[in-house]
């Protein structure tokens, strides 16, 4: 196997050379790596030799190690290079990957660095920072390629030569108009096939999918994903071609979005990263506990009101984590397939009807089943008939209402345009201890005659 | 905007086509849709009309539809083809979603649609087939572009013509030894930018990365991402290529893994999918309640082992949901970072113990936070101050025990080798359950004459 970055006596070595000024050495070998292999030995370095490595690189090698740098370290890289230096290194980087970089920056920082850069490229980054997070423009990039409609095909290969080194891909070619309205797509693919002196106007395929800029990124990732594209283009409301999207990037959008999904289930209000501290972990985890603890003392005052019931019949008290936790649980694998159904499209308008029916029927089913296993397993425990058939009702009843609880809050939020993956699993499991605690005092108390 | 298949009118007009047996105007507009559209809306479509499409469309035009089509969706598709006609289209298919298709259906059909299939495709298939679930032989593909070093760039170029119709990319030619040894890696754009002369030898990069047939598919999905390739080579223990990864395959991959683990985060321990009846539902769903019931029932008992203190004061059963509900939610969150941060491999090996230090100390801030808060408002509430300090130190303590024990069952069984998005949610949340009775039921026994 070729030497690489995981090789630690590798590692000791091209540090050496870096720390020595032997320059020739370090780059030979520092180069010959991928990119993403350059990046994971940077980032091990301390400061003093990353200032060398600023000084034995070019902007447009410094470029490819900060693509892969991810955005929460960006912020010190960028302050502690020469600012001359940082912005030529921007200049050189995909404009997508160039503005990520500046939305991690203090806004006058950012000024600063375009007015150093040159016009072109200031110009470019400039038009794609005003666009909101999270949509096609954000995430798109403006080094594409386009052709005319009278282009002959040994002309376009022609032109494709010319456009390799800078282009994101050259694996699909947009076909624009005078105006530079998209009106067709071309594959290298289709384009290698073809003989020289054909035109382009006759290869293209006028039927081109395109997303507008405003479009959210997870719709683009779900569009990609299903038609198998490389690259998908970008267009405004009159059709003109802005950019595009490289499959890339939505495997990014894809890990992001699934991180997202996941943090909100367990009540991480932001993604957390293995490198934050205690401090700031708790920060991002404290404002869940505290709201769930208010939930919680709506349960603890609510059972406060069944105290009269409890003091009559202590044993009922050993059953309340037992329902809780069930209701909890039911309700969570309910909102986790009601999220996952509702953000992969798969529900039409009357889909969501059919859900909660289903749910409806598969609570039941479940409740039916705990509540005769339940009954049973109380009365031989307890010795208790009218104790082991409160709790199994009152565990079925539960179950229903639970599993519709679950479905139902997300599919209310996607109504009102909120993203229902905010109804997380410790917000469902707050509201479903409640609803389970009631209906089991409720019960208790209306049967007590036959509990004392 | 193009006419397509969102479009109902559009919808009627072509299905009327397909009853009509109008087969030349029903062709002209269905196979000018991408297509995935055309299975949307071939997936629309009653049996008696999906019989007719078999007739009209070449093996070739199916299979493209074919390929869209959701695995659990095939098996009655492939039962109502005439089985020459079923071999025939899965022959035509790419091999890696033809072989997917396959594990889908009996072990004898499996057989007689080989038997009938032309034994070039039949053969490659079959290699495939006994790669194991989850693996990159699983999901490679066999039709790449394999080169020698001593071919041309114009020869290149011929042979590149000659393969795009039948293989999956064209946009990296695997440079390979007389012995099919992978020996080097060219991108199609290093292709087209180089002199017609120039030998292969001379510009191919020998540092060409690839995965072993039996890598992990979610580690195969890390390296496509990190090093942004569009496809990578499978090779076998000698290094012999047998076959290559697509992105678009990858974009699958990733979907499939982060539903599994958000699944199981919420205690539905196989994907759910939409369209499946109440009685699947809640055969998914049953198995985690029913052991989640026997754990409850744990917590139960251990609460009637102090059922003594329940009846000397009645009032201690109001927080037992509060703690038991922020023990299972605090876990849920360390668990969540922990499995998450395990899942993307950002963790080292030191990386593990960190965690932990940081999941203690992020436990001890917000347990102090949370059990100051506490004590204030149960002794505002209840008027008494040293139950107020009970039920506060009992979340201090429990917050600290819990969210360690929400890190600590993931990294353990990583360590076991066992996937540790296994330790669910409801899993957790439960074993939490029980170490918040026992902190508190614990402390109230050991302090109970402040309480009477």
């Amino acid at each position: 196997m070729e030497k690489n970055v995981s090789d630690a006596f590798f590692r000791d070595e091209l540090q050496t050379l870096a720390a020595n000024g032997q320059i020739d050495a370090f780059r030979g070998k520092f180069l010959d790596m991928h990119p993403y292999d350059q990046t994971a030995f940077f980032m091990e370095l301390p400061e003093d030799i990353r200032l060398h490595i600023y000084t034995y690189l070019s902007p447009e090698e410094m470029a490819a190690i900060m693509e892969h740098i991810e955005l929460d370290d960006i912020k010190p890289l960028v302050t502690e290079m020469d600012p001359r230096f940082a912005a030529m290194v921007i200049a050189e980087m995909a404009t997508d990957d160039a503005v990520d970089i500046l939305n991690e920056l203090r806004k006058d920082v950012v000024v600063s660095l375009l007015t150093i850069m040159d016009d072109k490229n200031a110009d470019e980054i400039k038009e794609l920072l005003h666009y909101e997070e999270k949509t096609a423009g954000s995430i798109m990039t403006t080094e594409f390629v386009e052709i005319y409609q009278a282009t002959t095909v040994s002309d376009a290969m022609q032109y494709l030569k010319a456009e390799a080194p800078e282009a994101e891909t050259i694996y699909y070619l947009y076909v624009v108009d005078a105006d530079k309205h998209l009106v067709g797509v071309l594959s290298l693919r289709d384009l290698i096939i073809a003989d020289s002196d054909v035109k382009i106007a006759d290869l293209m395929s006028d039927k081109v999918l395109s997303v507008s800029v405003a479009e959210d990124q997870e719709d683009v990732a779900r569009m990609i994903r299903d038609y198998d594209f490389l690259a998908l283009p970008v267009v405004d409301f009159q059709n003109h071609l802005l950019g595009i999207i490289t499959v890339d990037d939505i495997l990014d959008v894809m890990d992001e979005e699934a991180s997202d999904d996941y943090s909100k289930l367990a009540g991480v209000s932001d993604v957390e990263r293995p490198k934050d501290s205690a401090l700031i972990s708790a920060k991002k985890r404290l404002p869940w506990l505290i709201i769930l603890l208010f939930l919680g003392m709506l349960t603890a005052s609510l059972i406060g009101q069944f105290e009269e019931a409890l003091e009559q019949v202590a044993v009922l008290a050993i059953f309340i984590p037992l329902l809780a936790g069930m209701a909890g649980n039911t309700g969570t694998q309910a909102l986790a397939v009601a999220v996952r159904g509702l953000s992969t499209g798969d529900y039409g308008k009357q889909g969501k009807l059919k859900l909660m029916l289903r749910e409806a029927a598969t609570g039941l089913i479940n409740g039916a089943v705990c509540g005769a296993l339940l009954t049973v397993i109380v009365y031989f425990w307890k010795n208790d008939f009218y104790l082991g058939l409160l709790v199994g009702f009152s565990i079925m009843v539960t179950l229903v209402v639970a599993t519709l609880a679950g479905a139902l809050v997300p599919i209310l939020m996607d109504k009102l345009n909120i993203d229902p993956a905010v109804a997380s699993g410790p917000f469902i499991t707050t509201i479903n201890d409640i609803i389970s605690i009631f209906i089991y005092f409720g019960l208790a108390t209306a049967f007590m005659q036959y509990l004392v």
